[in-house]
């Protein structure tokens, strides 16, 4: 056994040499100045000719103020992590957005003025500036601090860390290896839990005739206008290359999923005839696409990730229980896996799901004060068993409709724990869901040194194999080409939660060097018998993921007012920006259900129902209350606030 | 950690009651006469209503009918069984025959014949009575024998083991559980041998725009005559309907991926600058659509799940060592998980992929004599390279083209599964790939017999927690509403490798019995203590296992035919259906490489070179031999035959 590891190892250590990976490799192009200066000094010949335009400062001067915004927020994060407050800090940051301003020019631009602008003149040439200034920003190495602008860091640390990249393809994105492991974990972690909850997977077609969607009149609003057609099935040679071949076009054009309810119904009518055929519990991971106008990774984008799950019930109490149980699986994927606390309610009618007679819904809070819906599940009531025909025959004999469930959530999930977590060094991830648990990064002996090298191989031997008999995913970082500070630097951006380092000298102390990436200890390094190091190290994530856990909870609990009057929300939300950090936040208030109050709620300050929390309902918290808008009685608590 | 699992055990008994699975609500619908014949007797109320023209027998007609079809099925197996040999059934196959044609006239039919007819006069009508006769298929509960109709054989077993069906959208199909969790047992094994080889998941655009196509010469011509094109984002209504709005019609039309090279070579041009970058290997799970004609479950689907890998190279020789690897680990994968023997080749230039240097090939006999690729691992040269002018600089300081592979398995190895083990009976799975590996059937206990229940209880539970330590995935069939001998025939056709089953009488004599799906033991049932059961299943799995891929490959190398002229090849060949049964096989041959008398032999007697073998080639076999066509000195040897 112990053979077949260390051999494993060998293995995997002889690949992070030979094969590298695309972490690794793209990690290079990002980490930058700090490891690889030469390389940052090449011409971007291929940038260059494939997006024109670059800014007008030469490579030199690039450099250096690349080099100056670097130290310059250097000494402001060293300020902050030594406790000086907002105010103290505010002249750095200044500074550093004049010498941000002058590597990119359109930073400077107030954001709203900008946006009005591109809506009333030139969009054309607007769009080319946008155009440029996202290929400033695909070349930068930096992450823009959340004070300075929360929607430039969110993207800034997709970047920098690798999560994912525009696509070629408006609105859809690549989602790299970093943000495809997360995904891949969420996935594992859920599918578990699908199945436990009995349902099984299957698989469904990605085009579903157009007729389908008309089926379901409610459903049917809520997706045509975000349809991609298909309307040809073949390419043909056209006078200025390729064109949908005109002979090859389609009788009934197709359109990519939205979402499979109507395909997954149509099929449950074959396979349901009798009670004994219900509950009926299918769910899918695939792919779907919904044309966005406006879209941002992993938030939103024209195709996405999910699973979805799909079932039928005998009775309305049978799927009404299903579509809570699922919501509450998700809530607890999100704490367990995610360290991610969320307010778990019903959506408003009007903001139901087009079908659905209930939506539960998790709600997380972003650091900005926004909501993120993070994952829904739906009573569909008997709509899509009607529209699609599907009866059964019940222990008495009798023929009755169906009662359905879905439910879903996303890669959206990803953004919201960046959102939840990370910080302007980068991304903080959460022990359960890091892809590299505790990255090792060895300090080679000297040159000359042959017994050094050996008895630090075997250390590292050892301690990797003591961190996988606990469970931990491990990786030795021992790239011979990029300097320790790069390695730290690098990993610590990435979000891994824990980096060991071992020297020489370490090694002959018998200890190691433990730095968490975030929580208590996290701004010190600590010293650790080798001996205990993997122990330690168990230890160690499980408070790190428990302290990330309550520090997010703490926040969501501050970050929801009660007790407020609407002219105090109005004012607090009605210019909050999804770019400022620190946001006023949610807002749990007595309200009387009427949709047409929220639409003039959503008009004046842009705040939408998130939902009816369950447990502030549940207590009938509003109860001899009035609503906060109407001054009517109050039928439900609400949770307001702005959302992505 | 025991009280853990039995009560983890006990949810799982209760949610079998309670939340009935797909599988088997599914396998209520295809069990039909032998376990829930009222519900057959109920009127096809749906399919009527939905496909109208349903036979002209009445419902009692049919259902006896189908008794008499189930007897006389029975019958031949028993002789089967007992070492009849095929001369001997041969009168009763016909009776049986006979039968079946009363029920559906048009299996009587020379398929010949059929097809001629379909093609030269009253299309419409033909397609009429193919969509009826599908129809019939679909609710028939019978396998029809691999004697009879090979074809007919594939599509039944698919039907009644609930592994997947045709969808309302032509050529596209639905995946049903039991057909998924193949599907995903091969992704989670292939996966890690993905990881192990230095590939990371990542996930590229669904949508390609056309333009890309056109990049790589070949690859156009490859693949735009199959092209699902999207070229509206939005649906309206129109007069009758919902149409694609004229107002949304896309500026450059976008096509789903039929593979993602261009796009992936796109990313890749931002992605490597040094040669410190590469080698660069990325992964991906996705859905892929190719516009076929003729489509068959699994075998060839218009939109078809795969994985796609995708690597960068420094050098030829990295590539072509990647591309040969991945050939292996396919090859190994398919021997591991599928017990299903291959043979390894390359493509002969005029069958590589287009845009492809070589490809490396895979191909599996199936039952019927013909080949079946099941995995292809293409070295590209730098033709994907060059075409997006990806170049690193080499340590050297040189700039270089990029060497390039791409390599894929997809949805198609079920396919294949299924015709390399399955019988009359069913599926045959071997265990590594089986959803359930042991069935547990018990027998419950007279009504009154409470302690006899407790102790059926006690000794399941033991029973499921000793085959759980061994690794080994376990079901217990306790639905009590299908009679026992329904319940064997179920899992059986469902290819589940070992049956066990467990009475009070066996109780009390502290034994079970074993049933094997396949080989050896197979045909009786073994009694077992019950102390020894885990162990006895474990090895027992082990060793049917070892017997499949033992059997498989002595059919294939009894399979390849040798020292054969090409007149007598053409005889065996060109009558060569896939519907028949045992067929002629392949054909290994000298061969003077050449692509028009490729397509002359292609032409004459439908055969193809399915690849040039490795190992043949590579001991220079062709050496001093005569191509077996054109009489010219060989240059390889080639192994041809028809393939799916």
């Amino acid at each position: 056994m112990i053979s077949m590891i260390l051999s494993s190892l060998a293995r995997q250590a002889a690949g992070f040499q030979a094969t590298k990976t695309v972490a690794s490799a793209l990690s290079k192009q990002t980490t930058g100045l700090h490891s690889i200066g030469v390389q940052r000094s090449l011409p971007y010949r291929r940038s260059v000719s494939l997006f024109s335009t670059a800014a007008d400062l030469s490579p030199e001067k690039k450099l250096e103020l690349e080099s100056q915004i670097k130290a310059k927020g250097d000494e402001i994060r060293v300020l902050k992590e030594g406790g000086a407050d907002k105010a103290a800090v505010a002249p750095l940051v200044e500074e550093l957005l004049a010498l941000k301003g002058q590597l990119d020019p359109s930073i400077l631009k107030p954001k709203k003025k900008q946006k009005q602008q591109q809506q009333q003149q030139q969009p054309k040439k607007q769009n080319q500036q946008q155009k440029q200034q996202q290929q400033d920003d695909a070349e930068s190495d930096f992450i823009t601090a959340r004070e300075v602008d929360y929607s430039k860091w969110y993207n800034d640390v997709i970047r920098v860390t690798g999560l994912a990249e525009n696509s070629p393809v408006r609105g859809c994105m690549v989602i790299k290896p970093w943000g495809m492991s997360l995904w891949d974990k969420v996935r594992t972690e859920l599918d578990a839990k699908i199945q436990e909850h009995g349902a099984e997977n299957a698989y469904f077609p990605l085009l579903i005739p157009k007729s389908f969607l008309s089926k379901e009149a409610e459903h049917v609003d809520g997706f045509a206008k975000e349809c991609a057609v298909v309307t040809h099935h073949r390419l043909t040679a056209g006078k200025d290359g390729l064109i949908a071949d005109p002979e090859a076009e389609l009788e009934d054009p197709l359109i990519i999923r939205p979402t499979s309810e109507t395909m997954i119904w149509y099929m449950f009518r074959k396979w349901i005839n009798s009670h004994r055929d219900l509950p009926l519990k299918v769910n899918q991971w695939a792919n779907v696409m919904r044309w966005e106008m406006r879209t941002r990774p992993f938030l939103r984008t024209a195709e996405f990730l999910w699973q979805e799950g799909h079932t039928a019930h005998a009775t309305s109490e049978g799927a009404l229980d299903d579509a809570r149980t699922m919501m509450e699986t998700y809530a607890t994927l999100c704490e367990e896996l995610l360290a991610m606390p969320v307010v778990r309610g019903v959506k408003s009618p009007s903001e139901r799901f087009a079908g659905a007679e209930e939506t539960f819904t998790i709600e997380a809070l972003m650091q900005n004060g926004w909501a993120l819906q993070s994952g829904t599940s739906h009573f569909l009531g008997q709509s899509f068993g009607k529209a699609f025909d599907v009866r059964f025959q019940d222990a008495d004999g009798q023929e009755k409709d169906v009662w359905g469930t879905s439910w879903g959530v996303s890669t959206r999930l990803i953004g919201a724990l960046i959102m939840t977590h990370s910080d302007d060094n980068g991304l903080v991830l959460p022990p359960p869901v890091a892809p590299v648990q505790v990255v090792i990064v060895p300090i080679p002996p000297k040159k000359n040194d042959e017994e050094g090298k050996i008895a630090m191989d075997k250390a590292l031997d050892d301690m990797v194999d003591s961190l996988k008999a606990q469970g931990i995913r491990v990786k030795v970082d021992d790239r011979d080409y990029v300097r320790n500070g790069a390695k730290y630097f690098e990993w610590e951006r990435k979000g891994v939660p824990l980096r060991i380092e071992l020297g020489p000298r370490d090694l002959k102390n018998n200890v190691c060097i433990f730095k968490y990436r975030a929580g208590e200890g996290s701004d010190e390094k600590l010293t650790v018998d080798l001996e205990f190091a993997a122990s330690t190290a168990t230890e160690g994530l499980a408070s790190m993921h428990k302290g990330l856990l309550e520090a997010a909870k703490a926040r969501l609990d501050a970050g929801i007012t009660e007790d407020v009057q609407y002219e105090e929300m109005k004012t607090a939300l009605e210019n909050d920006e999804a770019s400022s950090y620190n946001g006023s936040g949610l807002y749990l208030v007595p309200w009387k259900c009427n949709a047409e109050n929220e639409d003039k709620i959503s008009a004046e300050c842009k705040a939408t129902i998130r939902c009816y929390p369950l447990d502030a309902n549940e207590a009938k918290l509003y109860e001899g209350k009035k609503c906060f808008y109407s001054g009517e009685d109050a039928t439900h608590m609400a949770l307001f606030g702005r959302a992505f």
